[in-house]
This record gives C-alpha cells, sequence and structure tokens, in this order.
C-alpha cells in the first residue's frame, strides 16, 4: 500500500532490542497496544505506506513473541545479543540487509507514533541537493534537559552533535533535540557504523556518532524537525497510557472536525482504524475496539462497546450495546440497553430493544426481538445459527434453539422455548397451563415466619 | 415566567443565520444541544425569564427547522437573504416588530450561555441615568487577539469601539472586547441601522458601527463586563463540546456545593433541568438526560442513565440501571444491575435489583421481582399495562404477559409465563414437568466427538 | 498491626469537633468516604501501623455517629461543648488520657490522608538529641495566603509560629505553613495547654500557642515538612472529591509502575484496599469497590464493577460484568457481558458469558453456563445455593432454583426450569410442546389493524 513516492528504494531497521524492564511484563514492550494494536504494528503500517524493500526488526529477548506478531507481513528479525549500544544493533541488521541498496531509515519500536509523512521528509531531506550524508530527526521537548542537541544552522546542516552532560552552555540552551531516528544510504551507514567505537562511560557503540565521524571526513549531515509527541517514547506503562491519551485526543479532535458530535470527548476511545460518519452522535463512555465502520446519522449512545462491527445509517445502538464480531446493524435499526450482538446481520429497522442475546445468525427488516430474548447458538460443541424473518415478532424472554427459522411475519408467543422452525405467518406457542393455588402464598409466608422464629 | 422586572418593554432579535459550515452538520447549527437541550431554547429560556414583548430569530438556511423548534414558544422567524453581515441581519428583524416601541436585545443563536442575570443588567444600564444610546456586553478572552476592542472609561462610557487590525498598539492593548451582544432603543435602532454602510473589506454591514454613529450624534454609548465563559460561541463541534464541559464543570461544582457527593465529578452529567437533593450520593459515570428528579438521600451507584425519571428520597438506583420516562420509583426501593424501567411507578420500598426490564405498569411497595424478569408489554401494536400487588414475590426469569395483574402478596413461581391475572395471596405455577434422560450427556459427547475428528 | 517502632509509647488525639457545614449533610464529615473508607478510618489505619496506646476522637455534634463507627477499634471518644478552638479540643481528651504517659500524636478528622511514615517522623523528631517540646508538621502551599507561618532555622528549629494576619512582610514571605498536627509529650502537653489564653479575636483557645509558650519557658519546638498533599483538609464535598482525585490519581500510577496496563487511567477506580497482580490489563470504566484481589494476567474489561471479590489467574472479567461479594473467579474462567456474580465460587475454565445472574453457589471447573441463565436463589425469605458440576452444560435461558445441584457433566436443556437435582452425565429437559397456529399471525395484524383505524 505505497501512497508515497520516495526518492530512492529504501529499506527500514526498526531498533527493538531493550530489556523493557520499567513495563514489568512478559509481553515484549514493542507489542504493547496503543489504540488496539501493538506499537510495532503502528511503526509497521507508517512505515509500509511508502513501500520499503524491505523491513529488519532487531530484537534482544523474546525473538519469538516478535517473530510471531510479524509474521504476515514478511518482516525479518535479527537478534543482537548482547547488546551494547544503538550502533551496535543497526549493525545486527547489515546481514539481513545483504544486497540491498539504497536508503535505511532507522526506527525505534518504543517510538511508534512517527507518521508516515515525517518518514518520508527524512527520506526525501536525504536527496535534497546539498546531500547530506545522514538525516537525524529532531524535535523540541518541553524540558530538553537530558536529550542529546542538535546544533545545526537555519537550513538544518549539523554543526554538531552533542550529548547533553557534554555540551557548552551555549550548546545546552539549544532546545533542538536529537531523536534517534535517522535515515542513512546503505553505502555510508555499515562503513560508517563499522568505524563507530565504545570508548565511553558505558563501552557502548552509540548510533549517533556516525554524524560526527561522517563530519571528520568533510560530509555534511542534516536535521529535519518534527513535533516532539511524534517521537514520545514508550519505557512504561505510564508512558504507554500517555501515548495513547495523546493520540486519542488528536483523533477526537478529528472526529469533531469532520462532523461527529461527542458529547464528552474525554470519554470516547477510538481504535485505530475506526470509521465514523458525518452527522454521527457518540455519547459519554463509548468504547471502540479495531474493526468498526459507524455510518452517517447513527447514534452510539453512552456505556456502548462496539468491535469489529458495522453500524448502519441512522442506527440507534445503545445505551449499554455490546456488539461484537460481525455484527452488521442495517440502517435505522435499534439495538437496545443489555443486548450483545455476535454475528449476526440485523435487517433495516429491525429492533432489539432490551436484554438480549443475539449470536449467529439473522434478523430480518423490520423484525421485532422482544425483552429477554436469547439465541441458543451452543451447544457445547458447535455453533448454529438462528434466522428471524422479515417482520417476524419474537415475544419477550423466547429462546430460540438453533439451528431454528422462524418464518417472515410470523409471531412467536411471549415464554417460548422455540426449538421446530415456525412457518411464514404462524404463531408458535410453547407454553404449559397456568395454575394456581388460592391462599398458598398466605400459608408459605406463614410457615416461613415460625421457621425463621425457631431458628431454622 | 418573568422572574426579573425590566425597565421596559422589550423584544428579542436573536441572529441565526450564519452557515454553520464548520459543523459539517444537517442539523442547523443553533439546534445541537448543550446538557441536553438545544443551543436556542438554552438562550430563549434565558431571555423568556425577563418576559419579552417578542421574539424574533434572523435565520438563513434552514428556516423550516427553527420554525419547528420555536413554533410552541410562540418565536417568530425572519429570513436574512442574502447574508450582509450583522447590521443587515438585525434590519431583517424590523418587519416582524412593527409597531413595538421599548428596548431590543440582540443575541447570537450560538453564543447560548449568556445568563438572564447578564440580560438584565444590559437593559438596566440602557436606562441608567447617562442613558447610552447603545450598551454593549463587554468580556475579557484570555487571548484578545483579533476581537474588537472596547475603549471605555471607568464607569463603562465607550469612547470607541475599533477592530483589532485598526487598532492603535495602545488600543490593541485593552482587554476589553466586544461580544458582539448589545441593547438599543428601538426608537434608535432602526434609524441608526438604516445608516450602516458596507465600506469595508467584506462590504458588510456591520451591527457595531451603531455604536460610532450615535457617537457622531453626540450620544454616548455604554459597555458592561460579563465573564468570558458567558459570551463563548459555538462553531464547531469542538467549541459545542468545549461549552458542554464548561457548563458541566460549574454545575458539578454547584450540586457539591448544595450537598451531593460526586465521587468523581468530572463522569457525572446533568442536563438542563436535573434536580437532585441533598445528601445524595452519585457515583462514577452517571448520565442524566433531561427530566430528571431525585429526592434527598437517593444513592446513584455507577454506570446509571437516567431520563424522564423521579427517584424517592433514599432509594438505590443501579449500578448499570437504566431508568427511562415514567420511571417513578418509590422512597427506599431499589433498581438494580442490568434493569430498565420505563413508564412503571415502583412503590416503596419493592426492588427489582438484577436483569430485568419493567415496561408500563404498577410495581406496588414492598413488592420483590425476581431476577430476570420481563414485563411484556408490546405486542407488535399495542402497549399494556402490567400491575403487580404490594408485597407480591415474582420468581426469577417470569415473564408477566400484559395486560395481567398480579394480587397483592401473590407469590408467581420461577420461570413462570403469566397470561392470566393471579389471585392476592395465590400461588401461580406455569411450569412444565421436568424429565431426566440418564447418561444421555455422556452418549451426546460422545457423538459430538466423532463428529468433530470425522470433520463433521 | 505495629510495622514501625517508635521512640516511646504514644497516644493519638483526632479532634473532629468541626460542624461541617459547608458539607450540608446528615453524615459526620469525618465519616464520609475517600477510596471506600470513611476519612476517619483512614487515620485510624495510617496511626494503628505504629502501635498507639490509645485513641481519642474529640467529637462535637454526632458523637453516637462516631462512636458506632469506631467502636470495632476501641478507640476512645470525647465531647467537647461548646467549641472553643483547637486547644481547648485537645484538652477535652485529657480524662480518656489520664494516667498514659508518652508522646502524644494530635491530628485531625479532616485531614485524612497523612500517612504513617509522615507520623513516625514527628514522633522522631521530637526524641532527637535536641528534644524540642513540640514538633509541628509544616508543609509549603501552592498559595500560602492565609496560612499560619513557621518561622524556623535549617534544622527545623522554630523561633516564631505566626498567624499571616500578624506576619511581617518578611514573615509573610516564608512559605512554609503550619498543618496543625502536633507531636507533644503529654508531660508538657497538659500543663501548656492548661496556660494558653482566649485573648484573641475569636475568643478561642488556640493549640498553637503552645509553642510559643515553650518558647517562653526557655524551650524550643522544631518543625519537619512534609508534602502539602498529606495535609489537604475536606471542609466540603468539592474538597472530598479533590483529595479522593489526587489519591487515585496516586494509586493509578502505582498501580502502572507494578506492571498493570491501564488503557485509560483516568477511568479506573481503585480502594483503599485493592490488590493487583503483575501483567494485569484493566480497561476504561472499571470501579473497584473495596475488598477486590487481581491474580497475575487477569483482564478486567471495560464497565466492569467489582466489590470484595477474587479474581482468578488469566480469568477474563467483562465487559459489564459486575462481580459482587463473595464472588471467586477461578484461574482462566470467564466472566461475560451483563453478568452478576455474588457469593458463588466459579471453578478454573468455567464460563458465564452474558446476560446471568450467578447467586449463591458453585460453578464447577470448566462447566458452561448458557446465556440468560438464573440461579434463583431467594424465595422471600431464605437464600439457598446451586451447585453446578464440573463440566456440566447450562442451555440458555435456563432457572435454576435452588436449593438444587447439577451433577458433573450434566447437560440442561435450553430454557428449563430446573427444581430437582439433575444427576451426574444425565440430560434434564423442562420443556412444554411446541404448538403451532398456521396463518395466525396473518389474522392477529388484521385484527390489530382494524382496532387501530377505528380508534381502538
Amino acid at each position: 500500500m505505497t501512497e508515497h513516492a520516495t526518492p530512492a528504494p529504501f529499506a527500514t531497521v526498526i531498533l527493538a532490542a531493550g530489556k523493557g524492564t520499567r513495563m514489568k511484563s512478559d509481553t515484549h514492550k514493542v507489542l504493547h497496544p496503543i489504540a488496539g494494536r501493538p506499537m510495532l504494528s503502528h511503526l509497521l503500517a507508517s512505515v509500509e505506506a511508502l513501500g520499503p524493500v524491505a523491513e529488519v526488526i532487531v530484537v534482544g529477548h523474546g525473538r519469538e513473541q516478535i517473530e510471531k506478531a510479524v509474521a504476515e507481513r514478511g518482516a525479518r528479525v535479527a537478534t543482537q545479543e548482547p547488546q551494547l549500544g544503538t550502533g551496535h544493533a543497526v549493525q545486527q541488521a547489515e546481514a539481513s540487509l545483504e544486497g540491498f541498496e539504497g536508503d535505511i531509515l532507522i526506527l525505534y519500536g518504543d517510538v511508534p507514533m512517527v507518521p508516515t509523512e515525517t518518514m518520508a521528509r527524512m527520506l526525501e531531506r536525504l536527496h535534497a541537493e546539498d546531500a547530506p550524508a545522514v538525516v537525524v530527526l529532531g524535535f523540541r521537548p518541553p524540558v530538553p534537559g537530558a536529550y542529546g542537541r542538535v546544533i545545526a544552522d537555519e537550513t538544518g546542516v549539523i554543526s554538531k552533535m552533542v550529548e547533553a552532560k557534554d555540551a557548552t552552555s551555549e550548546e545546552y540552551a539549544v532546545t533542538l533535540c536529537n531523536s534517534g531516528l535517522m535515515a542513512v544510504r546503505s553505502a555510508d551507514l555499515w562503513p560508517l557504523l563499522a568505524r563507530v567505537g565504545n570508548d565511553n562511560a558505558a563501552d557502548e557503540y552509540y548510533l549517533v556518532d556516525i554524524v560526527n565521524l561522517a563530519q571528520a571526513d568533510g560530509r555534511k549531515s542534516a536535521v529535519i524537525e518534527t513535533e516532539a509527541w511524534e517521537v514520545a517514547g514508550v519505557n512504561s506503562r505510564a508512558e504507554l497510557a500517555g501515548v495513547e491519551a495523546e493520540w486519542q485526543g488528536r483523533r477526537r479532535a478529528q472526529a469533531m472536525a469532520d462532523g461527529v458530535t461527542l458529547v464528552a470527548p474525554e470519554t470516547v476511545w477510538f481504535a485505530y482504524d475506526t470509521v465514523v460518519g458525518r452527522d454521527v452522535t457518540i455519547e459519554q463512555n463509548v468504547v471502540f475496539a479495531p474493526g468498526v465502520t459507524v455510518a452517517d446519522g447513527a447514534v452510539i449512545r453512552a456505556f456502548t462497546h462496539l468491535e469489529k462491527a458495522e453500524i448502519g445509517a441512522g442506527a440507534l445502538i445503545g445505551p449499554y450495546a455490546r456488539l461484537r464480531p460481525g455484527a452488521k446493524i442495517g440502517t435505522k435499526a435499534h439495538i437496545g440497553n443489555f443486548v450483545e450482538v455476535k454475528n449476526v446481520t440485523v435487517g433495516e429497522g429491525a429492533k432489539a430493544n432490551h436484554l438480549t442475546y443475539l449470536g449467529d445468525g439473522e434478523v430480518g427488516a423490520g423484525a421485532n426481538i422482544g425483552a429477554g430474548t436469547i439465541f441458543c447458538n451452543y451447544d457445547g460443541f458447535l455453533k448454529y445459527r438462528t434466522i428471524v424473518g422479515e417482520g417476524a415478532f419474537i415475544g419477550s424472554n423466547s429462546a430460540l434453539v438453533a439451528p431454528v427459522t422462524i418464518g417472515k411475519g410470523a409471531i412467536v408467543a411471549a415464554g417460548a422455548v422455540v426449538t421446530k422452525d415456525v412457518a411464514p405467518e404462524a404463531l408458535a406457542l410453547v407454553r404449559p397451563n397456568q395454575e394456581e393455588k388460592p391462599g398458598w402464598a398466605t400459608r408459605f409466608r406463614a410457615r416461613m415466619s415460625e421457621r425463621k422464629k425457631s431458628g431454622g
């Protein structure tokens, strides 16, 4: 899905070898989700929009988790062991990229929100007239503090990359910082990396040194700048929540700009792929898991949870509705409170308003599903389908035992357990006679009171 | 509902001819709701508390929507077509106010939260001893930026109204800005408006020019000041959400000051007309749609949704309760989780605690409605009532098929489908015999496992 | 539960005689809850970790409420009537502490969040080498404003306690303020208090005067400093909500630091005693009432409410699950949407996924409870237990009328009302025959349409 043209073929190297200790998790750090999708997948999706020739992910521990996560994408996984710094990490990708000639975009698995646009700008800058050896992505954090500073002129040409601790007071006052992301030609990258040393306090090989090494060869590098939130890193669950919040805030603003009413925007959570039409109203406390599409004019009421579901135009969903995978709700249909829908197509104008489970089947247009209806779709081994015909009326508190078909226009009387198909336009009754025992309640209460008194 | 005396008869002109393009909505901008009520209705309710002689709403497109919205109030609707500025817009109301002599209060449909009190202050200022020609409502925004400045002395007498772009640096530094709201005598307004020209970049007739025209005649105007949030304008869904949030924040603070505990105030949403008593506790995530009254000492638990409902003193509602229009919950009654109540009166101390739908009817004092009970109130055409007598006990998972009456003190056994009235103190049983097929489950599982193995 | 050693035996005096007028509540101010526990209980729990010899609570009105609240703890209650200031209030505790010799820690019932650690630091400072007469707890509020200032040297030795209104401009500029909390030896406290006068504007006896009286005797006092939030006072429901929010914010941060994912931290509410394991995910809008333990790897989905419940490792709870007291959910068990569990043990891997009420009983490992199942546990007088055996399958929309036992591996067919025990491996069927009336629906609709037409 190449949406942009890049100036040359490129590959990406994504560093993901950090231990992620502060996450305190058995799940690899870069697989923790934001907006319903693992961090690494966000990054891969953004880079794939540019059509990379190859993707190499450099991991430390947890190789299996990463391999499984990227298997479908065809990304390659390289291992860095032991972990001797970012420069050393990038070197581990060299074998995976043997034979590749072109640009290399260096990303970080725990810096997941870099947009495609910014990646494209990095690659374009690499091919600008002044042909920099390295393109560094810079940003201006609210507090530059310990970040490495990028000393550059107005055109972005870098005179020096300097660690905060080594900076002069003038350099320290510079607010442009190094995000760590870089773009470099393969022909430059590998030779430069081979020359990076580890003569520093941590005995590590730092990627950033390639800029100064190139400069020593008389080759300039360049910085381009982006907003700080794009390069926010995730090293703890608190930072994970912080990036999630930032993403949600931007997505909510976008939804409102697109003509969606959010009554309380801070209580609506979108997924990375949510699609919402115009003049949709979303009330308080609505959660979109991945895979949801909402057509124009629909109303999603409070306390609704949606996942892999389609909502038709003008439909009314909730409050307290839960739509699960495969729920397809037709135009102007109503799904009401305490109703769960899974793998069911609900026809135009049909209604299931109260305390209902619709699982595996179809509800025809204009049908009415009474309160407390259950589609009994499972026998402990297999799942079966329930078909309710157009215009049918299912009386309250009924159980439809699948596989079963209720014909068009049929009526099921309240409280029925329906095990056999019902013909179109027929009435189905499944109901014992009502017996009455006069005065029984009086006697029962007397007996129970007695029992309570006697300590029974 | 005149609550204030105004110094003279007055009419209001509400400008609502803006296109509202940024809303991206088929609904007229001024009909988008805040706190459960359209913006225009907020404004009309505030102005009506002062007893206006007439209300004229000046619209561009969407006249039908506005007419329908204000039909009951008797407000008049005038059309501005084409739209040639605010001065021109006010002029379109002249015909609708033919014969009216008095004060005219000029408001904006998309500036909805102006309180009655502020409107009253504007009209009073117009009749102060210095008899200003025009009273302008001023405010001090956090960033005055592009707002027109009001240059005035300490008593509010205006020396100049100036656009930000035309301001001297001294004038630009003035923080008092023009909200656009004005009060003017009819005898002054129409002649002044007739003299307003459109010799400006936009070729528009600006209302604000009447101040400078009056001044050219030797007549002073005056400004009164109000808080910025009262004159916040709504031009986008984000601004709509912003005004909603501001309103909610103030309403929550008021509730707490009145002796209501809000465990997490930011997650309670009130409607414009919510009434809550003293020593009420409202837990997290409670939504009040319009028309709700909660009496002293009630507890509204988390995840509750209420609309047009009355809650009695000491009642316990939720969590996950949904009270719909016509729910009247008695003193100390309990409505529990996943319970929906619509158009039902629930007597003192009665309980419906679990997974229940009570629709159309009555539940007597002290009655107990078992888990999973459904009032079957609808046959696809009409709705019928269910009456449960005082002290009756409805066994779990019962369906009461309306119209039906369960007598006082009667007991309905669990799982019944009740279609005939039950006498007071009687026991009703609707239940087939229980059959048992020994070992059937073993055989079933063997069969199903076999089928799964054989790929069936 | 003495967790710290204190330098000497100590007693605590907790002042709680304020009227709490701004709370507008019939509940005593110090009994309003934060994080699910009354303010006073927070304070008592913190002080009890240090093993006090005695606790005296000084009350004005509402003595009965306080006595009832602390009855189990053995705290003593003294009355201050009339209320003549903080010094006078502490004096009222003297009789209750007759014979006690040691340190006295003076706390305030409406300053509830003081940690044990800070209390310990106060007592330790009292026994430092310089042996201060009084130890004052100081703090630096964002706006010192009207707080009394503590004028002290770098070692905390106080030269003067001064009210803001009496302060010189130099003193007023001091940001260290008096929280009111103090530690004093009993041998010093009672004589000093006896000398405190009420020669001031309010005719009150101020506790703070003991510092200046000691100084007049040539004895120095000392201040130790703590963070402002620890000594936040609660005088209104807004301040109650503010302290709750502060507490929740810190608790959420702690949870994330401990390896819990909070998708939207601001929408998760913990109780004072919530225990959550590692690699637990908590989605949006989850409320923990007191008494909940969640084991490692469990997932608590959105809109879930938990109280006095245990969640096993890897269990999946919600969305929209309500676990009530006595719910014990086994390892990898699933409790799904609109399901309520009360006083039921759910075995490993068992599932109850939809619209179900499980009340009083047991669900065996691997059992499957169909949608809409109700445990009918109550007959209006007593509650009975339902036992579902291991691996049993309960068909949808069934009512199990307790006391009843469903044997291991048994199957209950959908829609059954089970009143008799079911043998292991048996099938239970409780179901009338299904009748069909062909064409009935067509005739019904014709009749109803006719009736509607005729205005019936």
